[in-house]
């Protein structure tokens, strides 16, 4: 089948095996699959990846980066055919997403992070039926292909406090705009949305953002203190405060950027950490103390917040349309991926390996 | 009056003035005065530690550290004149703790963070009346004089999730010893305290320390497991847990220390950041995101936590004499700030100006 591979630091189109189907098996032909920023990283930072995997004890520590891998983890799918043992409760030709991680006899393995298992920028995948989580409401494909990022980012959200909270979500690329868009469905606010280009602040615009920054123009901090979050200076001891609380959702990812949020933080703030920063990156531990910043690290998302995320999608409670900038054919892969590398300005593409 | 004074990057016993007596002051001889962590770095990292303050919008930034700072906040102190305009609620010879902090004409002003206001290591303070805090049950000034970083230890422990943690405190200081007290006198645990000094794990059993690692011959880490910490890879979508999450109190303040627990922690794991570290330092924030750290940087405590504290100490609720390691005069103050600043073997030591 014809595949879109992560071969040395490149992206290139070629044939490659269907893997057979094993026990619990079924073979999905893919219809969409969103580029996630991991796909991103895995092109030139693929052994830092898979060695901070290995070290936090993830499924993707265990790929050799020397052989090929079809990335593509946001994916829907239609069956087209069943494996030895298993239940068909969904039928030929139904429509799914799944949590892409198959098991085998020899236990589990990621779905486009491994060197066996072909991910979305795939025509056909092999996945592990009880993994399937089904579109329903004749929901179209593009959309539910955003179950996937959409629940990484209701887990981002899960993570922040929410008593009366303003929010800043900077960087406004896919994860950052489908933060907003989780925000602004559940009816949290104030958010201002931060980023330099101008086309993802009109996505997070759409998306209901109640402010928008552009960094090169005006500093986005110097709006907490008209979004009732207190920005002077403390003095100890604190009274109890009424006043609303900092979230900050890092969505960036780019050495430096967490320090800045520390420097720039209203005291007491909380900063979710959503984008991947690859490499080592340094912070003044004594500003985060002095302001008694919490940070949480946020990855991934628990099985029922992936449902959760396909459900709401699926029912029309979540509008994704405005994330989805354009879909491309597996060809023109290569060369997507060298803009998004280089200057990206679209929020999330999909790839149809139909096309 | 006599006082120990930081006077370029040393600690001179010299003589120094009292200051008058303003609205609402109180003056206060000092009994019972603690060496913190932030005296020890205000010797040789004063500009540093301003620096912060300052950009932290603290009353710490107003110092100017070319001029003579008499440090010392965690005092208890006697009672012995009223100034104008005081409500002599408590009389003179009472015995108070005290937030460090000072109001008068000027606004707020450090108490031992000052210019101005000297500290407890002086034989006498000018205090806020209002900010008194009464030593009650006839309890001993050394022992109340805890009350300051037991405080301290407390809102570090607010912070922690206590939903059937394991926890370990790295690093058996004044505070990381604290916060095994408070830890234990909640009944909490199992509690791990880690330090390469012997004297200091003795204190730390002494508390209640469940297991006691000394870093030089085993790793603390290694004990996760047998705490009912799962420690191994994970698998997503993850399966609700019922295990035991990992509470780790950071309790050193050196670089390095911070990305070594994120190195180590398990994944899902808290770490409470109270040792200070006063430069800028290096993190893998890959790391931390793929095992989902949150990082919660803590300093100081509220109001009502300083006279919890007391209030506790007081009726004997909280047993601190373990913590105490020996009460030294005035002039001993040099030498024992190169000991602690050098080759600390001890917890508290205490000041008493009288001697």
């Amino acid at each position: 089948m014809r595949a879109a591979i992560r071969r040395g630091p490149a992206i290139v189109v070629d044939e490659c095996e269907i893997p057979p189907l094993g026990q619990g098996q079924v073979r999905v032909r893919t219809h969409h699959c969103g580029i996630c920023g991991s796909d991103l990283h895995a092109v030139h930072h693929f052994e830092s990846f898979i060695d901070y995997g290995r070290r936090a004890g993830l499924l993707t520590g265990r790929i050799d980066p020397g052989r090929d891998v079809v990335l593509g983890h946001e994916f829907c799918a239609e069956i087209v055919e069943f494996g030895p043992g298993t239940e068909r409760a969904l039928k030929e030709g139904a429509m799914v997403g799944a949590f892409a991680v198959n098991f085998d006899e020899k236990g589990a393995e990621g779905v486009g992070w491994s060197n066996h298992y072909p991910g979305g920028y795939a025509e056909y995948m092999v996945l592990t039926e009880s993994m399937l989580v089904p579109v329903t409401n004749g929901c179209p494909s593009e959309r539910a292909a955003l179950a996937e990022p959409m629940a990484v980012a209701i887990h981002a959200v899960n993570k922040a406090d929410h008593q009366d909270s303003a929010y800043m979500v900077v960087g406004c690329g896919p994860i950052g705009l489908a933060i907003i868009a989780e925000l602004k469905a559940r009816g949290l606010g104030p958010v201002v949305a931060v980023d330099y280009v101008a086309e993802r602040r009109a996505v997070a615009e759409r998306l209901g953002a109640d402010l928008l920054v552009d960094p090169a123009v005006g500093d986005p901090h110097d709006h907490w203190a008209g979004l009732d979050v207190p920005y002077g200076p403390v003095v100890y001891p604190r009274a109890q405060s009424r006043a609303r609380r900092a979230v900050l959702f890092e969505c960036v990812g780019v050495p430096g950027m967490l320090n800045r949020l520390i420097d720039a933080a209203p005291r007491n703030a909380q900063i979710i950490v959503a984008g991947v920063c690859m490499a080592p990156d340094s912070i003044e531990p004594s500003l985060a103390i002095n302001k008694e910043l919490e940070i949480k690290f946020s990855m991934a998302f628990s099985a029922d917040e992936f449902r959760q995320s396909m459900h709401r999608i699926c029912e029309g409670e979540l509008d994704v349309s405005p994330l989805i900038s354009r879909i491309v054919g597996l060809d023109e892969l290569p060369a997507t991926f060298d803009e998004l590398l280089t200057a990206p300005r679209s929020a999330k593409v999909l790839v149809d390996p139909r096309r």
